[in-house]
């Protein structure tokens, strides 16, 4: 049987405060920004189907409970109880948060605590550049500012990450824009954004995401695929990144690809083929539940072992926490020892290789021992 | 045991009238529009082996007979006996039967009675376009009796299906042409085509397929990789299929994606992202066989289960008929059993996803029971 | 047990002549330009863990013997004997070899020699080219000699390799340029390269692929995903290929797609839809160790078994060779014995189709029986 005995969720956020009816439970178990389709329900997913497999026993239920009677277990505990069960139930014992999602979740402190774990902050960078802009008046001062809080932010933070790097533009591929070109994009971003407005301006994201790659910490990159909702954008993903990979190899900055199904070969191939290129499993097994096990084994094939994050890519839920761990934790004792049962790999290899996965090559990479 | 006791086989053909020799026969399985290339047969396909598998026995012989032996007592029972034989071997309850493929094939009332079943019709647009325009002399007749005959067949057919729609252009995506971009294309149409005369002027086909969607009928769509046939065409399937998908999101009209290997996953993640999108399973198990189960549990991955459809996607032999229903329900039994094996689902849900699969999503999403 | 009595490879490479410390072993494992990330070591991969599989025990060692403790052994025996047994060892009765690699590896003679087998040349394309442009002083003769070139080469090699088809520019798709167009692109190539300088312009790689098409001589593409290496050009890999496999139907020259993850399952479709278009599996098999029965159950989805060929796709080492030939016959009896287990397949159709991937249909196709 294989083990890990510490595991480092390297992608997550923090989980909703407030008790939650069965709508609003449900909507968090989702991908769309809508309901589910008349006469269907979120739990009616692999997700769904995962949460009940794996969260009542937590609770002092028994597995696939029905989500009224799981949901009435959780308000009789009350939301921070119910939170400490599952979140340390996870088994994780470091978690890096990404703090810039909207909405009232809790901060790097309050999952450690909650979970009784470490945590660490990851700074996503649109967020840091929507909150310099609200506080600059002139290009010069936009611009001045944005390189002191991206390089301030990497003394503290573990990582940065980016979501719109894939999104608007074609803009990763290539090299850093000019500063002609980046000036003129911040004029044209400061006249017309009101405050708190989002940035989407694809010269502006690249200059974003040079000036984190100089910073030399890990970025991590949300890829097409990553989450249903983006389904529409144009599904270019892995090719973009592409691009990128090869524009920044060589500079010392690791690249961490938040790529989902159906990308995950993709991502692997890139992780093979750069050696600064890294991959998340998040997404491609807190999703698939059943099928976790075989998701994990096709990330398998073509990414070096010592390439593989692991990550829940949790948000809102501690549930979600839980499957993300509980699943991937089960499929890498799957597929490996199932490896090594009929003769492919040798058990201390195995054995090593999910400790890497699990925990020591986030460990690496984020220089969590550093400190 | 995993069983499903009906079965709505959302989008077939029907089957050819004439006996069949040994050189026809194998041209049906094949998805090329020649001959096989030198020294191989379509035999030697997943689909030929599972004709193989399954077929003999409901005409009386063993499984693996020969395909010089099967069709020796195919002849003996003559066409009409090993029709009904067959289509009465799939188990299929209700057929909805896509009455525009060319060639001497049965309709929806001979299947039915063949099967014993029930069968509804669903209408191919570029067909009915074609016949519109061999009695319309003007644009404007044109143009009214188009929006006519859509309006008029969706009184009385089940379902829309396009097979243009993702081969002409990049049309789908964005919105409705303007009028007078429809005039200038219905002129030039009109102008140029013989009776007969495929439509494949992409505005026309746009103005077409939003035409349909007005109607609130579902909206059946052949995309890139259904059919091996159309693999030389543009292999941006699923990208166009998105942005269509983007631009119908809550106008009531559900989208039925016909997709096939290898964008099954792709089309799993739309269903998952978009409330009004769902998923057919037919050409991507039928055509691979021993393989049907493992292909179905890659679109279970990301799809919510409610937006799942059965088809056999068959045309022109009921052996099709018969291989797409067999692999279909050993393949759910498999998959779903598995997983209620591992502990990963209770029996019941499974039990109930796949009765869904198998039957309700059709009856809901069609309205099968409304009538 | 589906066993195969005869093994074509029909792509792969010499073996280097010289004595590997563990720093060139471990160079030949990876597939990027540099060495492998800090922290990480090439050993670490599905590669590295099958090499460990399957070579110590042809050494006279255990299984899964350290990488030090094999390599001390590989030169105890030294390169010659060691290269001796490792390639007895693969089963290979026939390589079919492309000689068109830099570095200093032995040739078919010496590998038929050395394995006790056959062997037959495979010309690159590319490399051709850049040795008539080396003697080739004006346009006209640049031109002449390469006509003269490839047809020569055509009457002693079993067929052509081009790696410069996919990579630079759209090329392939549509038909062969024009003369005047042809013309120009080589005074270009003549006037800016130095001897040596390889051909990446798109309109002379057309050119020379439409040149060798006109052989009649069976086309080797390596194609998108073929090797890490290249994963950071465009991944349009199966859409050009698709233009080209189009646009050379019905010529009578046969085009074998060496496609590797993650477009295995394109090359597949393809090789369905095309009668001329022929599927390798070396490049998804080998790479991919304990993965590899998993990938070619894949490949035999959607494609006719009469158009599957087995390949090593190594270079470098005779443990690679090794590594694709044990893995292909490994996962082959595996993925064909449990489809006969559960009565998806005849055990005599298993057979069959396993000796025609592993060697009947490459005998067919290159005509190796024909002299």
């Amino acid at each position: 049987m294989i083990e890990t005995t510490t595991l480092v969720d390297q992608n997550c956020h923090g989980v909703l405060r407030t008790e939650l009816g069965l709508g609003t439970f449900e909507a968090q178990l989702g991908r769309t920004a809508g309901p589910p389709a008349a006469g269907t329900t979120f739990f009616d997913t692999q997700t769904g189907f995962a949460v009940r497999r794996w969260c009542p026993p937590l609770l002092g239920l028994e597995p696939h409970t029905s989500p009224a009677g799981y949901l009435a277990r959780r308000r009789e505990l009350g939301v921070l109880e119910a939170g400490r069960r599952l979140l340390r139930g996870t088994g994780v014992t470091t978690y890096l948060v990404d703090t810039g999602l909207p909405g009232d979740l809790t901060g790097p402190e309050e999952i450690a605590a909650a979970g009784a774990a470490e945590a660490r902050e990851i700074v996503r960078l649109e967020l840091l550049a929507q909150q310099v802009a609200d506080t600059s008046g002139t290009v010069d001062s936009l611009l001045a500012n944005l390189a002191h809080a991206v390089h301030t932010a990497a003394e503290s933070a573990v990582a940065f990450v980016s979501v719109a790097a894939l999104r608007h533009g074609a803009a990763p591929a290539g090299d850093p824009p000019g500063p002609g070109e980046v000036r003129t994009a911040a004029g044209r971003w400061l006249a017309r954004r009101r405050v708190g407005g989002r940035l989407t301006d694809p010269v502006l994201v690249r200059h974003l995401l040079w000036t984190a790659v100089a910073t030399g910490l890990p970025l991590q990159l949300h890829a097409g695929g990553g989450e249903g909702r983006r389904a529409d954008c144009c599904d270019g993903g892995p090719a973009r990144i592409a691009g990128f990979a090869a524009a920044t190899a060589g500079l010392g900055t690791d690249l961490v690809l938040l790529h989902g199904l159906p990308y995950h070969r993709h991502a692997a191939r890139l992780a093979a083929a750069h050696p600064h290129v890294y991959v998340d499993l998040g997404p491609a097994l807190a999703h698939t539940g059943a099928r976790a096990a075989d998701v994990l084994a096709e990330v398998l094939e073509l990414a070096p072992f010592g390439k593989l994050l692991y990550s829940s890519g949790a948000r809102g839920l501690p549930e979600l926490h839980v499957v993300g761990a509980r699943v991937f934790r089960q499929s890498l004792a799957r597929v490996l020892g199932g490896w090594v049962a009929d003769g492919s790999w040798a058990l201390a290899d195995a054995q090593r290789v999910a400790e890497m996965i699990a925990s020591g090559n986030a460990r690496r990479v984020y220089g969590l021992d550093d400190t």
